[in-house]
């Protein structure tokens, strides 16, 4: 992004070290993939483990298998501030999702220790466990656990012979303990991450301080149509089913487009789509839609979700075909970040000399978890054309540095207002 | 349909008993599939076969496997009328797709034995081999090699460890002899054949005189877009290659209703339909169609195909896609049928009382190809609300029987015919 700076009060060469490191971790000629739950993960925690260690950090990993560097604090019982994102991939994922944020966490606590900054609260560097959607198909294990929120029945989702229990404990977990270990001394949250989308490279902002992190609903459409001869029904006399999905496609698209591009993030899209039979010669007879809908605006989604099925009613009638209600498989509302810790983060990019720009995350994060636990926020760096999730995914370090600066800011502030703030809820 | 006649020159029970005879020799729990190369489909030959010899037909498997029943004529040499289409089905296929075109080939063959009737010509009643789809992929094996058209690469053809060679081996015919005996004898072909259309129904008509098999055309269309993250991707900035699909589905249908409905058929459906990566939280990075089109008119295919060209082109423009050129992975022209069997298809409706009317097959049929090799037509009889390939395909009895009558008489006209014309053009 912007020249390199010279009087970041962060190491950028130490940053690089732990994320190159953490890439050369990978599958062989599969390029960047270190799933939880897989045999190479382990090598990643041992990596990050080693590195925390020599950063002088009291390193253990907790009931959900959360890896945690600890800083003591001068005030015992003040409680805890934390810094940390996730090194678990996605398959062929990217280098810098999650981990970036977990080498610039790392790096505050090493350039706190290089400057002899002594905080009263302790600070805590967290790598939490499978942010990504994992073997057994669900994300932010980690996460979910440290804020008691982990649904107790995921423990026993199965995948390849293991459970989710048990491969918590193979990371070094204790699954029994994670619902009556309830973390309640964390002060704040704090989350680096890269933005994964195009915006802030676009309009050249170092920083994008998140303002909330989208809800994400996932709403399933199936239209039933009839299976005919391709060849000897007349055109007339059809139910296609594709035909009436590729109109709901068309039609999600405009909505959201319509949605989109005001003062709150929204976004939908049809990921999944098939139909039945997919015989070149036989007219569709089913369709199946999945859409991801996701919105700053609790009432966005609800107006998207009410539109869509009175659209969904319209096809159906013009088509001859039955659609079923639109179905919510999962629904998420948004989570707006803490407001002192967003007013903490613009005013430690100022202090950092750091441009930046409010905006909503679009992707789920550890944060929107930690956020059900105490105060949360986090910032975005750019990233390359909006790549992630992919080989590709690229930022540049000095972004990420500047970033570790920011965190920094962040935190001497609020070890001072955490009190303040405390003080007077008191 | 009609109210059942009393006076028809074939018997119906016989006809009855040929189709539900073979119904029994379905797959069990899986009404009704007798697949070609099936361990189950000698079991219906052995069936016909007896059911041939019974009707004092000479009783013969040919070199590409097809299933022949002989009545020597009064004139050695005069050539051969061939009455028959085939007894394979499609999986989970129906009772009356080709097998309804076999039975009332036999009953004409047996009327004219119990009338005493001899004719000049030879008659013959073929059960073609693998008219539908096979696991070899392909279709109309037993006419394309009767007409001496089917590749020889395709002999070489393998599935589960099979060759289609060694398939038409086992059913009786010398793969290596196919080419080096095409039937030069035969002087005109007719198949009766269920419509697998909703028209005669509709209409409330006895016999479809088939004007012409539609030409096949399938055009392929892959859209290229871009794999974005769905929820930090703004909707303005995607290349969503499901969205520019959806645009190509509903345009063939829309050219495809301006195309028909007129005096010739023509149809158009997107049967395949794909994408990739096909995940929620990513924007379709790609799309795949299979467009099955079919035209009564040449011209009109080229004209939808050009169509289509330049609708790929404005929607990739339009979506921020990269659409190839619709490519055709097939392209087989239209088969008018014979002028001369038409004009005594229809006179032969007369003769035997059934209302009729022309009409083209969007389906392929094995006289496409027999057309290639001789002169050739074919009628079809209604079936219920057009339904086919599929277990509750269902046609009366009554009315395949006054199909078979309307072939009697066909054939009766012909062979005087036939001499006539013979003479004229020689």
């Amino acid at each position: 992004m912007s020249a390199p700076r010279t009087n970041l009060p962060v190491d950028p060469a130490r940053i690089a070290a732990v994320i190159d490191g953490l890439a050369d971790i990978t599958e062989p000629g599969r390029p960047y993939t270190r799933r939880a739950f897989s045999a190479l993960f382990p090598d990643g925690r041992a990596f990050l483990a080693e590195r925390f260690r020599a950063a002088g950090l009291e390193t253990r990993i907790d009931a959900a298998g959360n890896l945690i560097g600890r800083r003591p604090g001068r005030v015992p019982g003040l409680g805890t501030i934390m810094l940390g994102s996730h090194s678990d991939t996605v398959p062929d994922g990217g280098r810098f999702d999650g981990i970036a944020g977990v080498a610039a966490a790392l790096e505050v606590a090493r350039a706190l220790a290089d400057r002899g900054t002594e905080l009263e609260h302790d600070l805590e560097v967290v790598d939490f466990l499978a942010e990504e959607v994992s073997i057994f198909g669900v994300s932010c294990i980690g996460s979910r656990g440290m804020a008691g929120v982990l649904p107790e029945e995921w423990l026993a989702r199965e995948s390849g012979g293991l459970t989710l229990g048990e491969g918590i404990r193979q990371a070094g977990g204790d699954p029994a303990r994670i619902a009556s270990e309830p973390r309640s001394d964390i002060a704040a949250f704090l989350e680096l991450h890269i933005e994964q989308g195009p915006v802030l490279e676009e309009e050249k902002f170092d920083i994008g301080v998140v303002t909330a992190i989208a809800g994400i609903t996932r709403i399933e459409i199936v239209v039933d149509g009839r299976a005919d001869h391709a060849g000897t029904t007349p055109m007339a006399g059809r139910a296609d089913a594709l035909a009436a999905a590729a109109r709901l496609v068309t039609g999600v698209e405009a909505l959201a487009k319509s949605f989109s591009g005001g003062k709150f993030h929204f976004t939908a899209t049809v990921g999944e789509f098939s139909i039945e039979p997919n015989a070149a010669n036989v007219v569709p007879s089913r369709a199946r839609l999945l859409i991801d809908a996701r919105a700053e605006e609790r009432a966005m989604m609800e107006l998207f979700a009410n539109s869509l099925d009175q659209m969904a009613e319209q096809i159906a009638r013009e088509t001859g075909t039955a659609i079923a209600t639109p179905r919510r498989i999962s629904d998420n509302p948004p989570t707006p970040a803490d407001p002192m810790l967003l007013a903490v983060l613009e005013r430690a990019c100022d202090t950092a000399g750091a441009s930046n720009r409010r905006m909503a995350s679009g992707a789920g994060h550890d944060t929107a978890w930690m956020a059900r636990a105490t105060r949360a926020a986090m910032i975005f760096v750019p990233c390359r054309e909006g790549r992630s999730h992919a080989p590709e995914e690229f930022a540049e370090n000095d972004d990420i540095a500047l970033g570790a600066a920011v965190l920094l800011q962040a935190v001497v502030q609020l070890d001072g207002e955490l009190q303040e703030v405390n003080q007077e809820a008191g």
